[in-house]
């Protein structure tokens, strides 16, 4: 067979990487309903690229249309991720034979990689092996990433409801805080992921404009920490307002480079602290000005909060998957769907395949124009940006018992035919 | 005027105390649309006891009816709140004689409080004052906290959408746990609220049934905190299922009688580091087992996500509001309406008049049979309990923005008629 022409038959083998999102499972919906619509089997990898290392295989062909559609708005990864990246050809060639061993045995033509950065490259390698192997794989890379830093596509599917969840909630905790900031509370302070940019960060924003609407600080991890400017600020803002919400980057370091959630606490065995910049302001804050604080740090509550999905971004992920499928079918190949804007108000968007060279290990900072002169707020430009991503609810059904009614897949295991293998 | 007639007119004065909930301004709602329909005009004290005693009164008449209606899906409290408890009618005569030189400037004759156990209290006292100070004002105490913890009522306007809020977090949060734990995080541990009582934590236990679904550990207040039986549970469970979601009270103790949150941590300054019992038990795991962990604290979060609250608890919080205004004008005095349970199943509750002297300081705490044998679950009859207070949705309207339509009141401020007064 010619390396360049379609398959006539074979499998389509899906599998979700690194860490999950609220809709990565939309996408896992839009996979399996385009290949099904084609008459293409699906295979899904257990655990990521580890399933298909280990030729642990799920067969989706035994989950009902309704369950298929229910991923549609169940959050976590509903087949296992994986957080493991494939090293060079050269340094673990007998990984990458694996592979072929495997997707040869089960007659994996197309493989799909949903994931971030690390996963685009991991799809970009995979996709190459066609040439350099022999055997006729069209590799799609698939995005999802709650940190929107992958490069080329306008947002990332995950992170439009990690941000509603972000501004929604700084809402409703400083509503809190302002009813009990006459006898108590003063400074709210809420911690939310983002290690190397800010954008989960910035999308709290969005829960308030002007001088005196919460959130009254937001800390970037692309920003050094300024500990005079930050008092200074929560000190002006506590007596002009009353009270003062923050909101901090886990990523937030200092003059030196270091993790401010590093730097403070211990825990009870003297370890450093991880995961906490929120209770070092906190104490910062105490410390020098002395106002009662509370602080939060929601963490995978964050991430998995489906029951507050945006519309936008469920919409967006699914439509990707769909689009994955497309794109694998026609014979494309290192490609990866993206988000294409065409409008932001009001908002349009497309999707359009593009080279997962141009995005495989690359990161989209926040733009500088993006963050105020001061470093504690967000601009208009990024309000414009930012803004129709956290847009439309998309709420799941509720069962009789007040649960959001998500679903269990039964992930039928498919039947080994090698023998089993150690990754290096 | 006789003490026991009915006034024949004057206003109504409502007050917000203590923590407020997703739901208190649904009880807000209920009170003001109550007494509208009978004409009778209603202030609102801002930051609740402390605003009767500064004359810092709200006219909520200059409130337009959707306003006050979209009080119903607003969190926080609208009028603000305190945390002042009113001491005893012999130590502290000042501030009473003050409340009643303010009530009757404005013409108060119906005092309704809106709290929990302590307001409880500071409503008996001023149901009291009629007699002892010859001033005719009705009291009534109206249920609020999301602690769950007051007497009499079979359970508190504000708990079921934190409990709702806790099941579904921990059921999002454990699907993400789940996907991640091959190569990643095996152990989440999630902080709620409940420093005495653990009403909030057991809720947890309705995200699922049976020894695999978590939450797999629930650490009551109620249980001194075995640390050998919960690493040899953690341990089992990992290897059992694979991963583990540990949903923890932060007023969990050791044998000492010691909050773990407190024993554990320091700050970046060497002080003792609170509200953080998840990052002590993570530190625990992660010395003692080796588990990679993940941890949460949604803190003000859990008791201001209105955008999550429960159909039931909206809906109970709304009419004791209602029922307050019916008690009072029909000249009751020195009650809560409480809520009374009439079925389990189907749930049928009803509302009706309490004593507050059965009410006032008392705590409600979890009772031993809801608690199971080993301390680590809850039993089907905590679950028969809990169940219909989480159920129905009544999820707030969304802007176009994506956020939720939250009413900010204008709180018109009614012209003082007093000299100023400084609490003791």
């Amino acid at each position: 067979m010619k390396p360049n022409s379609r398959p006539s038959a074979g499998r389509l083998l899906y599998a979700q990487s690194g860490g999950v999102t609220a809709v990565i499972n939309a996408t896992a919906a839009g996979v399996i309903e385009a290949a099904r619509a084609r008459g293409v089997p699906v295979y899904a990898a257990r655990s990521g690229i580890l399933g298909a290392l280990h030729e642990e295989l799920i067969d989706t062909g035994k989950e009902s249309k309704a369950a298929i559609a229910a991923l549609r708005h169940t959050p976590g990864g509903a087949f296992g991720s994986c957080r493991y990246k494939l090293k060079s050809l050269e340094a673990h060639r007998a990984e990458y034979e694996r592979l072929i061993e495997v997707f040869r045995a089960h007659q994996i033509r197309w493989f799909l990689y949903n994931g971030g950065n690390d996963s685009a490259d991991t799809a970009l390698k995979i996709s190459q092996l066609g040439k350099s192997m022999g055997y006729d794989i069209r590799c799609i890379g698939v995005p999802k990433t709650v940190d929107n830093d992958l490069a080329v596509t306008d947002c990332c599917p995950g992170f439009g409801s990690v941000a509603k969840y972000t501004a929604v909630s700084t809402l409703e905790a400083s509503l809190d805080v302002a009813s009990m900031a006459e006898t108590s509370t003063k400074v709210f302070i809420l911690e939310v992921m983002g290690r190397h940019a800010g954008w989960i960060a910035a999308a709290a924003g969005l829960a308030g404009e002007g001088a005196d609407a919460a959130p009254h600080l937001i800390l970037f991890p692309e920003r050094v920490f300024d500990e005079a400017a930050f008092l200074a600020k929560v000190k002006a803002t506590v007596e002009r307002v009353g009270w003062c919400t923050v909101v901090a980057s886990e990523g937030v370091r200092d003059r030196d480079g270091r993790f401010l959630a590093e730097a403070g606490t211990r825990d009870a065995f003297g370890h450093a602290q991880l995961g906490g910049v929120a209770p070092v302001l906190a104490a910062l804050v105490k410390q020098k000005l002395g106002y009662k604080y509370h602080w939060a740090l929601p963490d995978y509550l964050q991430r998995s909060a489906r029951h507050l999905a945006s519309r936008t971004d469920a919409d967006q992920a699914y439509a990707v998957g769909q689009a994955a499928v497309k794109y694998a079918l026609a014979g494309m190949n290192a490609v990866m769907p993206v988000i294409v804007r065409t409008a932001d108000a009001p908002y349009r968007w497309k999707i359009e395949p593009a080279r997962l060279d141009k995005i495989a290990n690359r990161e989209k900072k926040m733009p500088k124009h993006f963050i105020s002169r001061d470093g504690f707020a967000i601009t208009a430009a990024a309000r414009r940006y930012l803004a129709p991503l956290i847009r439309g609810e998309a709420a799941p059904p509720y069962d009789k018992h007040g649960l959001p009614n998500y679903v269990q897949l039964k992930n039928v295991a498919v039947t080994q035919q090698l023998a089993s293998f150690q990754e290096s």
